[in-house]
């Protein structure tokens, strides 16, 4: 069984539909949580996918620095080494290289880094990239792209582009793996001629899907969001549209109205490990104090394990002892929550109701950033009247 | 349903029985997993029932201290908030306030002391010891003891050993919760002569346990067994005997030799959280290069979650990349292979065959500590023709 995307319902630009893989079908909008070390952090592959989770993105970076490509394919490949029998989309190393790795240097061959771990230098070209992800046997596979840095010049941005266009054509060429769907990598920054010309160039040959790389990485939400509904609209309609690096719920509900049907994302499992949870009225910082003695759960009607067994109270204890439980129990919850607001949103997109539930998650939610509640969510309850899944609100 | 102890088997000086308390009967032998801030570190409450556990211990002095008695009241006691429905141990707090707590004070009245957290000052009595535990609601309670360190001289351990005794009787007197059992600790550092009076003291007293206070603190292997053997030996038969502190799967099966019925420590779990994994050959170290390409478990023919599920590999990757998962499936490991341990034991006990299996657990297991296995081990194996279970070997 190979891979394939199949749009079973649109409402206005919000996708419902369902992507194929040798491991499984899964159905989208789709949120992936992040194994970069091929392990969602603290949980085991049970609890994932007992959660409802069906598809994990890990990391080629960090797997091929440790414990090596090598070892995770000589033990039989990422699914049997991480003992996940979902699916698996794998990162190229293109963000990370750039983020994480000091003294990296692009050529047009390809980029050169060294290890944030031991220092020790590594080369990565498009066909390398393609090749580490065959070994690992993810079933989706990223392209190699060149990132560029918020607030960088269109020219920068544009050479970065261009070099990422010519990477992907690469990447494309070493594709061999028909088991594995190779997507493509959108570039450009915040420049929406840019954008249209990476859309124009990278859907003349014919990946498996399209990533939408270098948003949320400082730029205002309003710009992130700009992008995203201009890009997305100009994306091929039969493929899957995957949003890089974003999944906050905020965020979520306004990335499906745009047309994203993939997100992934660090956020979920690094903020519950800070105490960070998720209601529908926004993050809640279990150390709070108010906490101490509550006898209900974070999330009252909530069915994840969290909610179900455990008190606010304990919740808070654990946290403010630093019992390594707490992290464990929060990304639970976290991931719980993200998980069941996939499933709102895709059954709300199904009967032709996502507007109103937009409508409605907005009407209780609270982001997290003063500047994002009063700059933008004030500013949307004011215009409220304007049509609602046009992309235009609330960022 | 009141706490009775019930002894089915001897086998020499070993004994196999069970304990009835109000939440539930469990087997003795028996290990008690450690949780002293209401968590048994990295696992939930499902999990380590599932390993088999039916009975944890919990700390009075870190739950006194935070949450706060009246917090863990308030919300039920300390089975709901823990969510543990099983049996639970408090111990009184004496041997935290003089190994955790700055600046500790002892009057005849009770123990003054800083907080090891925000250094606030404290007051414990007996009588509040028995009250703190009465409201976090165990199954079993420890009288206020009064703890001296390895080193000190009879007549400094005699003083401390003798406002123990007051102090017991005091608990005693305090205990009108019938519905838990209140147990008396053994004092008497490293002298026979001392630990004899206490024995004699505390059981003209009906405690409904016995627990060995004071040893393993630092002084030699094979002083800690003869104290242990000489100690238990005198206590009544009808009462169960507990050896705090001690739970290594080397000392389990020494402390069972001399007539122990009940373990507690934390060094199953955290040795495990440093990567000391136990097999029948000793402790493996898994941050060990060997284990990197590793593809079978940790133990072959272990029935824990982690080695049905991973490779060594797999874990010696967690490891060193310090993933919370990896602290997780360790703990999983080690306190399943201390609860597979005791149910061996106990087998053997009723089956008669306890001294084979001692021999057999010898002749395989090295203990890790370097001097321990020169010492003890190979002195045991030559002397092996003499009689197994008498309480002369192997420390």
């Amino acid at each position: 069984m190979g891979n394939s995307f199949h749009l079973a319902r649109t409402c206005n630009s919000a996708r419902a539909g369902e992507l194929v893989t040798p491991h499984g079908t899964v159905p989208t909008p789709l949120f992936m949580p992040v194994g970069s070390q091929g392990t969602i952090k603290t949980l085991t592959p049970e609890e994932v996918k007992d959660i409802g989770y069906g598809m994990v993105l890990a990391n080629t970076y960090h797997l091929y620095l440790r414990p090596g490509i090598d070892v995770v394919a000589g033990l039989g490949g990422l699914h049997k080494f991480m003992a996940w029998d979902g699916a698996i989309l794998t990162d190229s190393g293109g963000y990370q290289v750039f983020s994480l790795a000091p003294l990296c240097r692009i050529e047009e061959k390809g980029v050169k880094f060294r290890s944030h771990i031991d220092g020790s230098e590594h080369f990565f070209t498009p066909e390398l990239a393609v090749e580490h992800q065959e070994k690992l046997g993810a079933d989706i596979i990223m392209v190699l792209d060149v990132c560029t840095a918020c607030g960088d010049s269109l020219e920068k941005v544009q050479r970065a582009m261009e070099l990422t266009h010519r990477w992907a054509q690469r990447c494309y060429k070493a594709h061999k793996n028909q088991n594995q769907a190779l997507y493509a990598i959108v570039q450009g920054g915040v420049f929406p001629e840019l954008r249209q010309r990476s859309v124009e160039f990278l859907t003349s040959l014919d990946f498996g899907g399209y990533a939408l790389g270098g948003l949320s990485v400082g730029e205002p939400k309003k710009v992130t969001f700009e992008i995203v509904e201009q890009t997305a609209t100009r994306l091929p309609e039969d493929k899957p549209r995957h949003l890089m690096g974003v999944g906050s719920p905020e965020d979520i509900v306004e990335g499906v109205a745009r047309g994203i049907d993939i997100f992934d994302s660090a956020l979920p499992t690094r903020v519950a490990r800070n105490g960070a949870l998720f209601t529908w009225e926004g993050r809640c910082n279990i150390r709070n104090a108010i906490f101490r003695r509550m006898e209900r759960p974070i999330v009252s009607d909530c069915s994840c394990y969290t909610c179900r067994t455990f008190s606010a109270a304990y919740m808070h204890h654990l946290f403010k002892a630093e019992e390594l439980l707490a992290y464990r129990l929060a990304t639970v919850h976290n991931l719980h929550f993200i998980y069941n607001l996939m499933d709102k949103i895709r059954k709300a997109i199904i009967d032709g109701t996502f507007p109103r539930f937009r409508e409605e998650f907005w009407s209780r939610y609270q982001p997290t950033d003063e500047q994002v509640r009063v700059s933008q969510k004030q500013k949307w309850l004011k215009s409220k009247g304007r049509e609602l899944d046009s992309g235009s609100a609330p960022t």
